[in-house]
């Protein structure tokens, strides 16, 4: 068990990494108490009866009162929202601290709300599934994975050190990044990787040349590795889209130049440059591994045969 | 234990498929003979230190020779190599069949060199992992998958019936399709994913503004997941896309005009059709899970904390 980290955390919002925070929090003792909130009364009972927290409430402000550490876990369009609606019941010494995909964004819509004497910590933590709720997290999920802490230019740092001592506590690597390269960053490690596979599977579906069922049953050569992120929050994601446009579009526009030279590459027969990436892409998979963020194991690890038996074809 | 199909089954090439097959015929008895060939000697020792047959060769119609099933399982531009080199050494009856991912241009290359009274059934079991050579291979590789049989017009049904036979003994399901409508199935389920991941993968390690190792300490949102298949065999899909250009190049055309759609919908902020697609995608996941393609676990099943223990950053 880690030492206590605060003595009263509060989280706003109670989806898959809200939870999750709060159950890792709660079983290593990381915070004297827990606040729960979220807006909806059905997602607050389930997290009452999942045990997250030590008080309840839909309302953000109540939550955040006497608050050491807040954490505002809600789609990132949301976020200046809840900065206003906490702002009057932030206690003076409190830190304000996210987990938005998105930085400047985030921080443009909140900083204008933090009151004089409260420090806004900015952060994300890289982890989570294709599912969403209360229900969907757990106490591992920032194990062994890496969490962006930014700053604003001026941030107190004795702030800056008790978020990493935070996440650390949590189980996550941290690094310090400013807020506009994190948000070039996340553009092609998540943001432009989820877009591509939104729009596959947005592709796959619609074809009439090949039915919904073909996509579906004959997937396992590819396709289906892409539909899991493709699963994911849809509020979520639509917000990162619309609040790191401009990091998406110039990364979106890398890769939209390459793919052409590669169907160029096709249309004309060059199989020595196919070979050529093929060959050097299998360099970043083993620095993933040498990283520590990716399972050595063949197919992510699933098991042979993946999946219920087979359906009869229709 | 299923029963035995053949009495002498050739494996010509010993990669991850065809030492897969060889492991799951040895295993449950499905013929009384394999002879295992491929080019290599050192790969032929190591099949042989694997136990993956009963006589080994570096010569393909060595291999062929009184086979009742020969099972081509080479790269696809190899094909009509390997049939020239048999064809002279078939025997009447003998049925010759392959685990290409392209059909059309298989067929192509083998059935001038198939001799009368061979029939040409061509297959193409949906299974692999990002790994290859003889040591990659498992017996359960096909459970639960699907192999497509593409025979072409005309050909004699007892050798179809003893494929089919054959690939569901060996765990799999089977459909049989016409060797057009394959390619095309297969440009959007395997190719044109392969061919995106391959290409972010080869972006991303090309930027300026983002280091490789912070492309791989940062991958797990999203990135990663791409980088299993971009790590595939470099010949295998050299050869996919030089084989099936033709419907590759469709389909990759109906994917880029998708995402120019979506990326003047981030442009232009249009929330709505942003979050209308990615609501749609989600039902494609849960047919995929539905058909039993596909683990229900979230994340792939991926343990929490996949990965080793994190290296400090540099």
């Amino acid at each position: 068990m880690a030492d206590k980290i605060v003595d009263r955390l509060a989280l706003i919002g109670i989806g898959l990494i809200g939870s999750s925070i709060a159950r890792v929090v709660r079983r290593d003792g990381l915070a004297g108490h827990v606040a729960v909130q979220t807006r909806r009364p059905e997602t607050l009972e389930r997290a009452r009866s999942l045990d997250l927290g030590d008080s309840y409430t839909t309302d953000a402000a109540d939550a955040v009162r006497d608050a050491d550490l807040v954490i505002v876990c809600v789609p990132v369009g949301a976020s200046g929202a809840v900065a206003e609606a906490i702002a009057p019941a932030l206690k003076t010494g409190a830190i304000v601290s996210d987990v938005g995909s998105t930085k400047t964004s985030v921080i443009a819509q909140m900083a204008p709300h933090i009151p004089p004497g409260v420090r806004l910590v900015p952060a994300h933590p890289i982890a989570g599934t294709e599912h969403s709720g209360p229900d969907a997290g757990f106490a591992d999920l920032f194990r062994n994975r890496w969490c962006l802490i930014t700053p604003p230019e001026g941030t107190d740092e004795t702030a800056v050190d008790l978020v990493t001592r935070f996440w650390t506590a949590c189980g996550a690597n941290t690094d310090i990044m400013t807020p506009d390269h994190h948000d070039m960053v996340l553009a092609i490690t998540s943001h432009v990787p989820h877009l591509i596979a939104y729009n596959i599977v947005g592709t796959a579906a619609e074809l009439e040349e090949v039915t919904n069922s073909e996509v579906m049953k004959f997937s396992a050569g590819g396709f289906r590795d892409f539909t899991r992120i493709a699963a994911s929050d849809p509020t979520m994601w639509r917000d990162v889209f619309l609040n790191n446009r401009e990091a998406v579009l110039e990364m979106l526009g890398r890769f939209t130049e390459d793919l052409t030279a590669l169907q160029r590459a096709i249309r004309w027969g060059d199989g020595d440059a196919l070979f050529d990436l093929f060959t050097r892409t299998r360099a970043i998979r083993r620095g993933i591994i040498e990283y520590g963020q990716e399972t050595e194991a063949p197919d992510f690890g699933r098991s042979p045969g993946a999946g219920k038996p087979a359906q009869k074809p229709e």
